[in-house]
């Protein structure tokens, strides 16, 4: 799958989408910056809608479900709704967001922080993609204006609750044979980019005990980060050195120069706090005991972002009474459920991914875990929809 | 420094060496591949010749010292003598070998390995330098023919031995502030090319302790070498991870793939076939424990080379006869020596490269250090040059 955002794929999928939704007797429209948003009328049109969906755009080269299957997920229960002649009291909401991933543009969810007024406007009219077109130039050509999108931001008096469905991404509920997660907590990630900086030395003529080498240095930095997440396991953190390249690079030549980026992630602000105490402390002692000079800068440090009591309680006891098993799990990666926690109450399920495979031609969700998916959607949607549904104030 | 192998910077500083030898009164050749051989002769021209000497080229972007201090010794040598008026037995000659580094065209040594019948000539017409030009185009350009450089081989008989000063290109006599360094045996490199396979994941969902990160595989494969390496020390071992690439390389993603080149010496036959067995077993237990494939290709698999137990014997009398310390050790470098023992009894002396600095332009070696080095030489070479020196059978 090849749908990044704001190409012709991505736009093309999500107008057929929007006719889906029409057949469905939503009306659509698509906001500032190109979220599509799909409504049916409630029984009372004063109270604030429950809105829930995903995005149609994908990595470069990606599978066939994330995303897509919140948004499928999420007119299957409009259709549903409609085969059972289901009217709620509240309206309801299809959101299909505009640029979920960063693949295109190095930076993800624009839609949803456009919409929950997350989104830091100043040097977004810079951003490339690998064709050198800017994020404004694909905004035009979508049809959109980059100097408007924040026109996208709503009030949050609108919506009573988002809802999110995604694919886990992970080998979780896979491993420990779970039909549904449900997410307490998102753990956005802390990004490093370290430089470690030894000697390059001759790989013959230098005797072992007399290196400075930058690689060896990277090398116990990887191996610690893992003993570390390995500890803080039930808080969900884990942590990754995705890029490493050393310098000079030959087969004879000691490393004296080996730049990585580092991923880390935890549940908690507070593991967070502490965890990353503990990496300043690991940075320093390999430079103290290896003779290396070690530099690091934040890339980025968002915070944990917990969901919503409530929404976690509903989504819970959907999958309790369609006799569903469920796991209570973080979500490691990030999602437009997110920056709308900053709108209204908010609530995150995923459904299993094979082998844990993500991001890649070959992710793969059963039809049955979607249609479970859908099914605890379609009753958390409708609990929340009544007119005195949770997230009400008695 | 940037003289690379047969190019016209090199080819002319040893034009310019051959007229240094000319003022000596020496009769200088070129053999077929471009090695520069200038011979003096004895009182009695039926004996065999000593000789000494070492390159002129340079690695891209080299020092001042590796290969010219060695050259510029042999002549200091020869200098000292007419000047003494020391006529020696032997004839003497100095050799400037053709192509020692392997910057140019990736094969190192080529000008005494074609002298002492060690040049697989198969393949080699087809190596090229980083602008395509091949290794036959480059003889051609400085007058020597590939078709003939096999005509390069020498006799033995010709030969009574070789010596070569070098720059250690370490900083083992630096730290050990030892004057000259009295080379035992040097440890040709086996070289491997290995392949971690693990499996790509989302850096943020996948817990720690499900992924099969290929990138923690190969920092335990560099760390344990690293150990591995220390408990040979006393056997000058050295193991070196120069080149690591890990793929995807993304932020996010969870490494599923990575290739490096190990480069491993030792300075025995037993330590080194011991240590491939522990290799073997090492990459074995990583790739059970972590569910990695692991693959790795021999790239080269030279055997140390002893130098001849005569020749260490005179340089460390010499060293003992003029009072400066030195410190037996092996070579972790290879050197024109190391080829030249097929041919006859060989010795190797190295002097100090400052903070173990080599294929650099801040290469050093003070002046002091150089005259001591060729004053050692120039009493070892006076030594065997007698009529009954050392290496005649009696």
């Amino acid at each position: 799958m090849m749908r990044l955002a704001y190409s012709k794929p991505e736009r093309d999928a999500v107008a057929c989408f929007a006719e889906l939704c029409e057949r469905e007797g939503m009306q659509v429209r698509y906001d500032a910056c190109g979220n599509l948003i799909a409504r049916k009328e409630g029984r009372n049109p004063e109270l604030p809608a429950v809105a829930f969906g995903s995005h149609l755009d994908t990595v470069s080269n990606g599978g066939r479900y994330d995303g897509a299957a919140g948004v499928a997920a999420a007119i299957s229960v409009i259709h549903s709704f409609n085969l059972q002649g289901v009217q709620t009291d509240c309206p309801l909401e299809i959101i299909c967001f505009a640029c979920e991933e960063s693949s295109r543009f190095g930076v993800s969810t624009i839609g949803s922080k456009a919409m929950s007024g997350e989104l830091k406007k100043e040097g977004l009219e810079r951003l490339k993609d690998n064709k050198g077109i800017t994020l404004p130039e694909a905004l035009d050509a979508s049809g959109y204006t980059f100097a408007s999108i924040e026109d996208s931001l709503r009030d949050g008096k609108e919506l009573r609750a988002f809802f999110e469905l995604h694919i886990e991404q992970g080998p979780y509920l896979e491993n420990e044979k779970k039909q549904i997660g449900v997410v307490y907590a998102i753990a956005a990630p802390v990004r490093l980019a370290v430089t470690v900086r030894g000697r390059t030395a001759h790989s013959g003529a230098t005797p072992i005990h007399m290196r400075k080498d930058a690689l060896l240095g990277a090398a116990e930095i990887a191996l610690e980060l893992e003993a570390m997440a390995k500890r803080e396991l039930l808080n969900g953190m884990v942590a990754t050195v995705g890029v490493l390249s050393v310098n000079p690079g030959a087969i004879n030549v000691v490393p004296g120069l080996v730049e990585m980026q580092v991923d880390i992630r935890c549940s908690t602000e507070q593991v967070k706090r502490q965890s990353m105490e503990e990496v300043r402390k690991l940075f320093e002692r390999v430079g103290r005991e290896r003779g290396l000079s070690m530099e690091w800068e934040l890339l980025s440090d968002e915070s944990p972002t917990l969901l919503h009591g409530d929404a976690i309680a509903s989504i819970r006891s959907a999958c309790e009474s369609l006799g569903f098993s469920y796991a209570v799990m973080p979500s490691g990666a990030g999602h437009d459920a997110m920056n709308m926690t900053r709108l209204c109450p908010t609530g995150l399920l995923f459904i299993p991914s094979r082998e844990g495979l993500s991001h890649h031609p070959d992710e793969y969700t059963s039809i049955d875990s979607l249609s479970e998916g859908a099914m605890v959607l379609g009753k958390v949607i409708r609990q929340w929809a009544q007119a005195k549904g949770p997230g009400t104030t008695e």
